[in-house]
């Protein structure tokens, strides 16, 4: 469905996109077939390349066939680009193969890169000519204003911590908050939500968030749910799938806004479509109040296929109606029947609690989580002393269900600091993240095991996302609770 | 040596393009990973296309990645275009692969192609879309303007002829005349000048000729010899190689443009031009006034490496100083020393003559062959009736080395018509380019062996050019000879 209005909107909080030309020494290798040599820009950029060449010997009798990869990370130059057979497509990679017809000139890209480094291989050139590389220039891309960033205050490991997230948000705040400026390039609810956090104190680009929101509510599916994502190009369009989470971190994201701004134009014109959510998806549970993982659908709450995502979609669902609660009293709505069915979930969810363990258990085969525990305690379902307690209890089982991704982190982290245990969330965020900038990382990555740093989800790490938005709270932890 | 004043000139002599639009249905076939589709142009064309594609199913999600390869005839398309490993270098072929990020959308290339058929392969999209092709459209591009073109007058396989042969020249004709739009996209003396005479029956676009002229005089190598070709970007700079037969030639397309044209101020500016290679080539002579092949070095007469030049070179010599003497004499110059260094070539070349053969020989091994006895004809040092019979008698000698290029069927033909052979010229002349026209041929190829269609110098036919300058001149001959 489309609502024209609001995506009138969302075209008229389009943000600039504010240009910055980087550029890179050349070299004075001199290159023929099979040779390599890879340039680092120095920083992780987003922008389009111009890539200078000159030629050695007699003038360029046959065109020049080369190939330039732009990685993200100096790790993504070790794969072979041909060999992956993962299943996201491999269309992702960022390689191109490209004549030159005119030596001494300029390549230009006219497809936007997410790099740091960018390996050139001559694959052709004739007998009579080398190539040389003379420079390159990257004309960069953000409506993220580096000028604008609020000053954090903060020093040493939380200043770097700082540094690599905002440079991970500057880098997918595009023309929305993208998820990833390699891949995949879009704007999903989920990365949404968090960006909008750090978004808040850095570079408080809150019309951003504020267009973001229009554009959802502007495009959704049948009975108008929302989408996991959406696409721009060739027209604002959002994607056939949905994720019962996402959908409801809508209703936190608009809150958020609301709480920031104070736009209580916006609050009023986007809480029908956080009803609408709510509607649609309290007919996922069953008559005792519980979850039904069938008609609830896909739930996304971490990369990780293991684990029982009852327990957490159950928690989800009463945090996000907290949410929903608070924006009904703020316009003044009749609140009883919310309010009856957030007592009734939560009731529901108390039967999750196993006595025996201290701990909340998922599905029928009563997994135990680290998830599930920490969605208890955001939803507020754990609270008091038991909020505590249960989360020390799972990070020190070493069979619980683990954490895969920053995105999961993000909300341990949170549920911690929800917690009372402000050392324990400063502790695992330093040490999470902290792990990250220890292997070089420039910007935070969309996926991270501490103890296998190149693990892949994706059958290789050549179509990861080394600058994935999910990851950048740190910058918003450091400022919002330890600066 | 860059002669500034003749590049000016050459510039102010820049012809427009003449862009003209061709279009190629779609196709309703629905493509995934590996799929691959042909389309063909109905004709063909030189320029810059566009691919008009749609996705089917979800929206994508992921970018297209596609292989797309230009080819000038079908056969091009069944190569293994990666296996080629000819000392042509690979980059010649015509093979692209692009990342397509929007789609619906449309694909321009920028550099130019000379193509019938397009071969587009899927190589990745994701599994939530497939790819459809709605449309090509091609911006052609020439210098030659075919509402100029004169009308032939004639019919049959003759019109056919020479139909091929103008849309050859019609491709051919660019800034430059180029030797061929596929490979290798710049002038060449040796094309140049049959292009020069195909041009002056058909578009008769002097001008085009001129500006070639001066520019081939406003670059040149060392004490002003004249190179081989010449590139036109960056800047207009000639290529490091010359050859023998190349340079004089100059003087003959020079001689020729005066004839066509009567534009005394061209001939009188440039005449030094011819005047310094002959200076220059005379030194290639010992004392008996024989060629010596180490000082003249590299003579093409033909792609053919087993072909003794000697007897060749000697001719041509000859054939090119006997136009410059009419240039001389034209231009009221002091002719004697001219005329007693043809004298005394010719002189030298008649001991090449073997009486008991009745054929003349070339090199220290006495070799028989057809371009011998054509370029003794051609330079007048064999004629009367032994003109006629040394032709008819090594075209009828199975030893003979034969010719191998469209190249040197030319000369061959105008030998014969020469001769006052016109029947046999006529019917070699049908039967060879015919040959072509037999295949399938839409525009005249570079190298031909009617007994070998595909017979490849280079190591694989994928970097041949099948749209070739020096093989455009049946519409000279038809029409100057034949109408």
């Amino acid at each position: 469905m489309t609502n024209r209005k609001f995506l009138d909107k969302a075209e008229q909080l389009k943000q600039p996109l504010i240009e910055t030309v980087l550029t890179c020494e050349g070299s004075d290798r001199v290159m023929k077939d099979g040779d390599e040599i890879v340039f680092d820009m120095g920083k992780h950029c987003v922008g389009y390349p111009e890539i200078r060449l000159s030629s050695v010997g007699h003038h360029p009798d046959a065109p020049l066939l080369m190939s330039v990869q732009f990685a993200e990370i100096a790790k993504e130059l070790e794969q072979d680009t041909g060999s992956y057979r993962g299943w996201i497509s491999p269309s992702w990679i960022q390689e191109e193969r490209v004549h030159v017809d005119v030596i001494p000139g300029t390549v230009s890209f006219s497809r936007r890169y997410s790099f740091r480094y960018i390996k050139i291989r001559v694959i052709n050139v004739s007998d009579n000519y080398s190539v040389r590389v003379d420079g390159i220039r990257v004309k960069t891309v953000s409506s993220a204003d580096r000028t604008k960033l609020i000053p954090s205050g903060l020093s040493g490991k939380d200043k770097l911590l700082d540094d690599i997230s905002v440079n991970t948000l500057h880098a997918c705040m595009q023309e929305v908050f993208e998820d990833g400026p390699k891949r995949d390039r879009r704007m999903w609810l989920g990365d949404l939500r968090l960006e909008a956090l750090a978004d808040y104190v850095t570079f408080r680009n809150a019309d951003l968030v504020k267009r973001c929101l229009y554009l959802f509510a502007g495009t959704t599916l049948e009975e108008g749910r929302l989408a996991n994502n959406l696409f721009l190009y060739p027209e604002v369009e959002c994607d056939f799938q949905t994720m019962f989470d996402y959908t409801l971190f809508y209703i936190n994201t608009l809150w958020d806004y609301y709480r920031e701004t104070g736009d209580r134009e916006t609050l009023e014109e986007l809480e029908p479509v956080c009803v609408r959510q709510y509607e649609i998806l309290r007919d996922c549970f069953d008559e005792n109040g519980l979850i039904d993982l069938n008609k609830a659908g896909n739930i996304f709450v971490d990369w990780n296929f293991e684990l029982d995502k009852t327990a957490c979609g159950q928690a989800i669902y009463v945090y996000a109606l907290k949410d929903l609660l608070k924006m009904e009293r703020e316009l003044g709505k009749e609140t009883g029947e919310l309010e009856a069915e957030i007592r009734n979930k939560e009731t529901a969810a108390q039967t999750m609690y196993d006595p025996e363990k201290g701990l909340y258990v998922s599905g029928e085969k009563k997994q135990v989580s680290v998830a599930s525990q920490m969605w208890m305690v955001l939803a507020g379902i754990a609270s008091g002393d038991r909020a505590g307690e249960i989360l020390m209890r799972v990070l020190g089982e070493s069979e619980a269900v683990a954490l895969n991704s920053p995105y999961a982190y993000h909300f341990l982290i949170q549920a911690l600091l929800d917690a009372g245990l402000k050392d324990e969330a400063y502790q695992r965020m330093v040490s999470y993240w902290g792990a990250m900038a220890d292997q070089g990382a420039d910007t935070f990555w969309e996926i991270f095991n501490p103890d296998d740093p190149y693990f892949s989800p994706y059958g290789g790490i050549v179509v990861h996302s080394f600058c994935h938005a999910w990851s950048c709270t740190p910058a918003y932890f450091l400022r919002k609770y330890f600066s």
